[in-house]
């Protein structure tokens, strides 16, 4: 789910669009101790994605002349024309004369890495701040920052922190903190997520929220867009791009500083006044889009969003697998966020007993079949799965998955049918449990397709697992369109969070 | 913390008592087919724990001589003397005539895993269950279940599923439901908790929930207890037995089936009937126990009553470390769960200016230090613990750790003061991440003794992380008495539920 829509297309281009894909870059200000995450690597991170074999990439500094292999300019005017984009790293004070530079060299934008400046509360460098950008404004020059981590766009090779994902995809992200922007493209990466374009915008004394939201509106490359945000200035601008944008888009937005504690510390990061919940999830409400109550739930509405989760349409869920205490406590969660799990119909059930024993199983709803563990466990599971994705009732097919050994298909082996050996050892027998993962994976995606509702798993890991099982079948499920939770509660959550989204939105065109 | 109470041993022993230590056990039905966790691999488990190489363990099975190395009987009339627990997997209907053997032999305990009695619904096969029920009785043999997993006794070499740590412990668990046992087993024992005993006893058909409790009491080697519950059949008896065990000692309770969904599944996997969420949360507080709300929050209850966490006294939070939008995140999250993070006090903040770099830190709470990428950051850490954890307003620090490339100790390196330089391939450079993050816990947990107040430490795994740094550290931390979380969010609401806990219990004598 991982694709670019191209559907659409929109036939004018948007003004903030060339800034997302400068033909030449300069780094001005690096140094030989810029590595890490602290901040000054993006030479680094940037070289990572490969951005200089494909653009122009100019490092700056007059006291250097060569860094990893790449001509190092005493400054911005003595780079190769053009030069699109500057990345800032020199401190407050030399910024006036770096911004002078790049009016004469033609630069469109500038992103200020450089803090020290209005979110310190000292006047005079808010002043400092408010003449930088006049000047830059004048010249036409639009402005990123200060005090932020600026851009990642895997798809022309920016990036402002090491081990970024290359493939684009299709989130656009807006944040204000430049760590939660790395804990958003980590954390989504490692479940399959992939960025159409991501901004850490930080002061945000040019470029803000209300330009951001209406640029990923427009942009056609994003189909979902979610942003960290700590304070607005313009609250008005910011409301109407949001819903403009959530009106096309799912647009999930995760406000920081909204306690009277977060919203000091809000104060001394970006210098920003933060509002209410109360208010703040009004907005967002009027506005069509989803506020994120804290980061985990960002997450899991990023992925439900981005798989075919996102086409829910009622509170039934049935939950396959994973044994009697499991299931009970399963039932609680997914009842304590207003969601069902109907039993079964008479008809669904009989389908069901005519290959699961009555032994220690449960035909109802929770269904814990058993199946699995013998020989044709898979054909089974996946006429499991179909049956009950199938029955009326039923809106989101749940499966929770883990224990590799269990997930096989014996069914070509060679002692046949009838042996159900459970050999601790299965490794190899009929597969990899890499590949039996991978091949769950598959099956979960085929047959949401072939019953037409969302089937979502909820990854186990009991023993502490198999860590390269479960990396590929998340990877792989993620791929076929199949949301993957931690537990059931989080996976109950966000389909609930999903369908008072939808409701919410009566007046509003639908936008799956 | 998992040292074992030697203090205040009891005078008399416990009628329950010899049940977690028989000197020897006989698995009945056992079949080549048993392994794996489908129940069936006891006499894996148990062997795997050693327990046949000081006791004696005696497979029997009238169609088999020998499996794993040891020899088979027809019955348990053929075993050696003494037999004082027999783990039954034979089918129901062969029951009546295997405890007809067990009373000849002068068995003490009998664990039925042998499913299909009450919880099946049908009037006969609970006529069964009453029959044998009342036959061992009528002899003095208690009996465990029947449908349930049984003993897990670390100390003894009992368990009933594979992998299962080999070290007791302080903590006591009852549980109805067998897997859930095992994920709470094996998801605590990843966090260090160990186990003094552990019982899965399903339908609870003798021995039942106040039983245990009132074991779990007296135990001299239990100081946690806690329990997963579906049903209860003498709500009288359990409040009673669960209110003398929360008086002496914390005790944490949660119960499956509170909702209807929930309820109905719980009534066909144990043959429960279960209550209303506000019955039995009054019933915990009446009782002075703590009730978890899912099993995460059980989990997290168990670790912090395991640590030096239990002793928190105020709602006064510190938190160090994690930068800029991931503070203002967590100050939300602290004062969502009813804490604070007040400001420290000016001589504190004046303390930590001695040394700590003014652009882009943060001295007021949450405190943002940046020291540790430099050298003699590993002291200039421990000072700041120190500083932020003697302020009259700190009740808890918690420390955010992780990206263990920062936390290490220059103060001997070559070149010396000074050269701060961030080599992203540092290991080895001072130490492997593996050793510093093992020394970062070996701080926590010597600061923590120092000031005398808690220190909380939430684990962040930014980038993939390192596997065995992360394990080293939650190990060590654990060892020494820290607590250590997953998120801000699960870290801060445990502290609520500790002081809500702790304000309830004002008539009750103080355990910490």
């Amino acid at each position: 789910m991982t694709t670019t829509a191209t559907d659409a297309q929109p036939a004018a281009e948007h003004p903030l669009d060339p800034i997302w894909r400068p033909r030449a870059t300069a780094i001005v200000g690096v140094s030989s101790r810029q590595s890490g995450n602290r901040g000054g690597g993006f030479l680094q991170s940037i070289m990572e994605q490969g951005y200089h074999e494909r653009h122009g990439l100019y490092p700056v500094n007059p006291k250097m002349t060569e860094i990893n292999g790449l001509k190092v300019y005493p400054s911005v005017l003595d780079c190769p024309d053009p030069v699109d984009h500057v990345i800032s790293q020199v401190p407050a004070p030399v910024v006036p004369q770096l911004v002078e530079e790049c009016i004469q060299k033609g630069v469109r934008s500038i992103h200020f890495f450089t803090a020290g400046f209005s979110e310190t509360g000292d006047p005079e460098r808010a002043a400092l701040e408010r003449q930088v950008l006049a000047k830059a404004k004048a010249a036409g020059i639009r402005v990123i920052g200060p005090n932020c981590m600026g851009l990642y766009v895997p798809g022309v090779g920016l990036a402002f922190m090491g081990n970024f994902p290359k493939e684009p995809g299709n989130v656009f992200l807006l944040s204000q903190s430049g760590a939660n922007a790395g804990d958003i493209v980590g954390g989504l990466g490692r479940r399959g997520v992939r960025f159409s374009k991501v901004v850490s915008y930080g002061n945000g004394a040019d470029l803000d929220a209300q330009d951001f939201f209406d640029y990923a509106a427009w942009d056609p490359q994003t189909e979902v867009v979610t942003a960290y945000i700590e304070g607005v200035k313009n609250g008005r601008a910011v409301f109407e791009a949001m819903k403009r944008c959530a009106a096309v888009k799912p647009t999930i937005v995760l406000k920081g500083g909204l306690s009277a504690a977060g919203a000091r510390a809000a104060s001394s990061h970006t210098g920003s006044l933060a509002g209410s919940v109360d208010v703040f999830e009004a907005a967002c409400r009027q506005a069509g889009a989803i506020r994120a109550e804290n980061m985990d739930e960002l997450h899991d509405l990023v992925v439900a969003m981005t798989t075919r989760l996102r086409t829910v349409r009622g509170r039934g869920v049935a939950l396959v697998g994973g044994g009697g205490g499991f299931a009970v406590l399963s039932a609680d969660a997914i009842a304590q966020n207003g969601l069902d799990t109907p039993p079964l119909p008479e008809a669904t059930q009989e389908k069901l007993r005519e290959f699961i024993p009555v032994a220690g199983t449960s035909v109802r709803n929770p269904v814990d079949t058993n199946v699995m563990g013998g020989p044709d466990g898979r054909r089974r599971m996946r006429d499991t799965l179909t049956i009950v994705g199938q029955a009326e009732p039923i809106d989101t097919l749940l499966a929770t998955v883990g224990g590799w050994d269990d997930w096989r298909d014996d069914s070509a082996s060679a002692d046949g049918a009838g042996s159900g050996d459970a050999d601790p050892a299965l490794q190899g027998s009929s597969g990899s449990r890499v590949e039996r993962a991978r091949e769950a994976a598959g099956d979960l995606g085929a047959l949401q397709g072939l019953v037409a509702k969302p089937f979502v798993a909820v990854q186990r890991d009991r023993t502490g697992g198999d860590r390269d099982a479960s990396r590929a079948f998340l990877d792989e499920a993620y791929f076929q369109g199949v949301a993957v939770f931690s537990t059931v509660h989080r996976a109950s959550r966000t389909i609930g969070r999903i369908l008072d989204w939808r409701a919410r939105r009566a007046g509003l065109p639908e936008i799956f």
